[in-house]
């Protein structure tokens, strides 16, 4: 019994079984439970250590992640690990921090040192990106969630994104709405004068402005993408101010703090105050109660930026800048009109 | 103004200011605020890029991870690449799956392709590892919360690891303390005849047959490491059988999924139906209500895990062989009695 034997069982392709076998979130329910039965029953035992000692890998693509405290890059890394690994290829990790500031300078000793033939960027900011630059690195670039590119200089190399303005727009217009008023807002850093969270801060002022609602500096929290610093922030908030009835924040992890720092100061979720996080992590759907969020399109994304990767390093398509649709989803957490 | 500027200011070593940059979690809440003001008001743009183009950096250390899909491993995979970044290393990070069924030829291979100085396993199954094997590997391998070594051969390499029957047994043993007698158990796979699952569930049958509490299979559930299955297996198992008073589920991942299930079923978390998971994630301190768990020494393995390796590497530490402690937090997700 070997894998094909379990896709011919199971009626799907080897491929799926694959997938099935590596808990790849892709896969419809139905098909995941049926490929397992089969799995179990045939006492199937995947072996192909044959096969990987045959494999003389030198093929790298490498993954500079910035920030992946965050586990929604994490979920990327995976995601595209998979596909790395499927096309024969093997992914070269490399975190980048805040005080590697000159994120392109960490991308040309990153593609030298280890001879890359490809790179993928998960945040980061490239704003210096150029002409020069580019024809030195030589290898296919995609940048996939960064903070900034260069928009005056988009040749060479590859963007993959969400309009992260509009999306923060969309959330707090839907809350404002819903007749709130005094909406904090919850960002990872504020003195980051760049990047994505400025634009999400941007978004959310734009939304106030066109209600004519003054934006207030004291509403604006810090949780730098974190549950527990989150959840200090807003308890602080709720103390201070009596009259907040709704809470955007910029990420899932940090809207679990809000929420539980919610019911800790004896409000509901949802009735005293509204909360929308931003990502779509499965946690934001089996919380307590779920909680709105702005979903990104996570798996599209990590799958076009390795699709779009692979293509671009064997000539098979021109360099592309692909903004991805985002989607709020309404949830419990905001099921409750002020006015 | 740079990194030692600000370390003094703030009257910490340069290494915590960096930790503060990089989200490190291993910083007192009250000391990360402080250097993040002092930042702020400094208006520090972290530079180091001159440095790290000077550095051409041919010193890798592997890890190789088996079911990344489990964010327990990929915050681990976040603390030890910070280590890795520190001591001046690179990280190479490999995936393995289900299918590559002999970990130990995939780590070979691994070693052999990559150039490795130096492994940490996160997870797999070394029951093969014998004493031709780390002769041939001649790097050092730390093995890290793997499911199974060769009990019969422990030397030329090292473990750390968590005792996972006994944590299981502690957690089942405070639920059938507390009267609980129909208790399912939600592992990730029951089929896997070996390993992690297999001795969590040893450890529950274990407490069970102290209780003289019969084991029935139909209690039996499996999760997969994901939130969306537990769901739907814990919402089935709650339809079928009314007399269900407690759930053990040996992730924090299954049991966030567990306690949605829980509630849509029109029961109350802690009231009717007491929860623990496994692990100890932020996710089980921030739910509402919090969730009990089992707390890993995440950090802890972690740091152990790579402090390790860079001795060995360096021939300042024999193999070691470490059993970390865990511990039962007790939250509301298990406060009532049943009797």
């Amino acid at each position: 019994m070997n894998i094909k034997d379990i896709a011919k069982l199971a009626g799907v392709g080897v491929s799926t079984v694959s997938r099935v076998l590596n808990n790849h979130p892709d896969v419809k329910a139905s098909t995941r439970e049926k490929v397992l039965k089969i799995v179990e029953e045939s006492n199937y035992i995947p072996n192909s250590s044959a096969r990987i000692l045959k494999q003389n890998n030198t093929k790298n693509i490498g993954i500079l992640v910035k920030g992946m405290f965050n586990p929604f890059f994490s979920e990327m890394v995976n995601t595209i690990g998979c596909k790395i690994n499927e096309s024969g290829y093997t992914m070269i990790l490399k975190q980048s921090y805040i005080e590697d500031y000159k994120d392109i300078d960490v991308l040309k000793a990153f593609i030298n040192d280890k001879r890359l033939q490809g790179v993928i960027c998960l945040g980061g900011n490239f704003i210096d990106i150029n002409e020069q630059y580019i024809k030195d690195i030589e290898v296919p670039i995609v940048l996939t969630s960064v903070n900034n590119y260069n928009e005056e200089f988009t040749d060479g190399y590859s963007c993959i994104s969400i309009d992260n303005r509009k999306a923060a727009y969309e959330a707090t217009e839907f809350l404002l709405k819903n007749g709130h008023e005094n909406i904090a807002l919850m960002v990872a850093d504020s003195y980051s004068k760049e990047g994505l969270n400025e634009r999400r801060l941007d978004g959310f002022k734009q939304a106030l402005k066109k209600y004519n609602i003054e934006f207030d500096e004291c509403n604006l929290l810090e949780g730098h993408y974190r549950s527990d610093i989150s959840y200090t922030k807003t308890k602080e908030l709720l103390q201070r101010y009596e009259n907040i009835t709704a809470i955007f924040a910029t990420s899932d992890i940090m809207a679990i703090g809000c929420a539980k720092a919610i019911v800790d100061s004896g409000k509901e979720i949802g009735k005293n105050i509204c909360l929308i996080g931003f990502d779509g992590m499965d946690i934001s759907e089996f919380y307590n109660p779920p909680i709105s969020t702005i979903k990104q399109p996570k798996e599209l994304m990590s799958n076009s930026s390795i699709e779009l990767l692979l293509d671009l390093m064997n000539n098979k398509s021109e360099h592309k800048h692909i903004v991805l649709d985002t989607e709020l989803i309404v949830r419990e957490s905001c099921k409750i009109r002020i006015k």
